[in-house]
Order: structure tokens, then sequence, then C-alpha cells
């Protein structure tokens, strides 16, 4: 065991996306990672098992709270509601966390490894919601419906969070892309 | 050149899929793919960049057919109904393919970097679609929420198709997945 470090996990999540920013993620090792959070290369995978893990480490706890919440919302609740309500309340770990999440899609942008990765969470988590509303009793394909699009209001929601600094928060702009995809559907 | 084969991609493709079936796609070469076919190598490469891409040259003609279908629809047609139209129209290339489409869900199914590699031509389709929206004039992100929410329905529409042999064509469950698409956003 190593001596307790203050903030390892968020020092090395900071330390490794300035590098992958300044140097591209491909041309960054570990040990660099390691060295400029004042840490060991030991330190570093206590807590995440590569490199490319230190930009999805949030994924399985981002799944939970989005399961949990449909899990748990009044059974009087819609399926597009239940996702609707899911996906504000995930909104809440994004808070204070723009920069991060700018710089985190920049890289990832730039590397079309990363970015299956990304699809591969979405679909995941996609995936992890049809499964949630079915035991909310919604039957198939209305859950799957319901889960593949309240993913795509998300990743649409993000990306004009993202891209628009001047747009307000991210659970503003989830109720707003709610708003929309109810729209186009009804043939706006 | 080599001389005229008849239908040397089909025989391909069937010796390919066959052969992922058997043994996996892990475990198949190209050479293996080849002989099946009663073809050579170089006959493959004139075809295929490598043995994944077997599973994957259609990904452009569906593409360029959904996104053609979408930008000749009438200026009246809503981006939603744009989407449908075109999707049922790609519909047409799957007749009498199931069982072929069957098998390659089937090989697809059991291998990640194949579903990765779905999972990614999906997100490009769904991108394409929503440059022909703004083509046609529907802003951001009514266009591209109606391309996700289309992707999404195509995608649910297929594994049924594929999944439930007596539930009917696939443009079938695309225009019923639609609908209940539009149910299930309405709050249904």
């Amino acid at each position: 065991m190593g001596r307790w470090e203050p903030d390892a996990r968020g020092r090395l999540e900071r330390a490794a996306l300035t590098l992958y920013g300044e140097r591209g993620f491909e041309n960054t090792t570990v040990a660099e990672i390691a060295e400029r959070a004042g840490l060991t290369e030991r330190t570093f995978f206590r807590y995440f098992t590569d490199k490319r893990e230190v930009l999805f480490a949030g994924a399985g706890a981002l799944q939970d709270l989005l399961v949990n919440a449909v899990v748990d919302a009044p059974p009087s609740v819609t399926p597009i509601n239940a996702m609707a309500v899911a996906l504000e309340a995930a909104a809440a770990i994004f808070d204070g966390r723009r920069d991060y999440s700018v710089q985190r899609q920049t890289v990832i942008a730039a590397n079309s490894e990363l970015q299956e990765r990304e699809l591969i969470k979405l679909a995941r988590l996609a995936s992890a919601l049809a499964d949630a509303l079915r035991r909310r009793g919604v039957p198939d394909p209305a859950a799957s419906l319901a889960a593949e699009a309240g993913i795509a209001v998300f990743k649409i929601a993000f990306e004009r969070w993202i891209s628009e600094s001047n747009r307000g928060d991210l659970s503003q702009l989830i109720r707003d892309s709610f708003d929309q995809l109810k729209a186009v559907t009804a043939g706006a």
C-alpha cells in the first residue's frame, strides 16, 4: 500500500487531460501523467486500468445514477418523462465541470479510437436504460425507443452545452431538447 | 488484371459469412475465404480492403440512398417524415436478404470489434442525415434530433425484423416503430 495522497484521482485526471491537450492522447504515456500529477505510476494504476480509462472512469457512476432515477420514478410517470427526469438528474454531475467537459470533448474529437469508446458508452447507457424501463413494466419496442430517444436528446444537449458557452445550464438544454424532440416527432 | 469471375463479390460475401459463422470471425483468414469461394486472395482484395469490410461494404450505398431520399423529398415534407420516407426506401435493399442479415447480425453480436464498427456506421449515418436535413433548411437541434431519432427507429425496427421471423417486412416494422416513437414522445 502506498501512502495516502490527497485527491490523487483528481490530480491524475487533470494531469492526463492537460497532457492529452498539449501533445495528443497518442503521444502521452502513463509515466508522464503520473509525473505531471506528482505521483507514481503505481498510484495511477490504483485508480485507472490504462490511460484511456481516465476519460471514461465516470461512465459507471453516470449509468447507475440514470438507471436508479428511472427505476425510482413514480409509477405514474410516462417512459419518456422517466428518461427526462433521469437525464436532468444526471446533469447535476456536470455542474461546475464545463471547462473539464470541453477539454475532454476536444481530446475525444481528435482521436477515432476515443470516439468509438464514447459511442460504446452511449450505446451501453441506452441499453441499460431500456432494461430499467422494462423493469417498470414498459413493453418493447416502447422501452427501447424511449431509451434511445433519451440518449439522443442527451447527446445533442451535451454537444450544445459544450459548443455554446452562453446557452445556460445542461439541465435546461436537456429540457429544451426534449421539447424539440416532441415537436419534431409530432411533425413540426 | 485477373480474368472476370461471375458474381465474385457475392461469392466472397457468402463464403466469408459462412466461415465466420462456422469458426468465428477471429479465426477466419482471407486465404480461407477466397478458397471457399473458389477464387484467389488477389481477387478478394480487388473487392474488399480486409475481412472486416466484407460485413460493411454496403454501408456507403445505404448512406447514399438515405441521404438522397431525404434531399429529394418534396419541400412540404416534415423532417421526421423525410426520415421515415428515406428509411422505408432503404428497407427495399434488405428485401429477400433476411437470412443473410440474420447471419451477419449473429457474427457481429459475437465480436466486440464488429459491434463497435456497427455503432460507428450508425453514428455516421445519423450525422450524414442531419447534414441532409440542414440542406433542406431544417435548423439545429431539430435536424440532429430528427436524424438521431430516425436512426434509433431504424436500429430497433431492424432488430425486431431479425429476431421475429413472422413480424412482416422491414418497411412495415419501420412504419410501426415510427408510430410507436410518436406515441412514446407524446407521453403514451
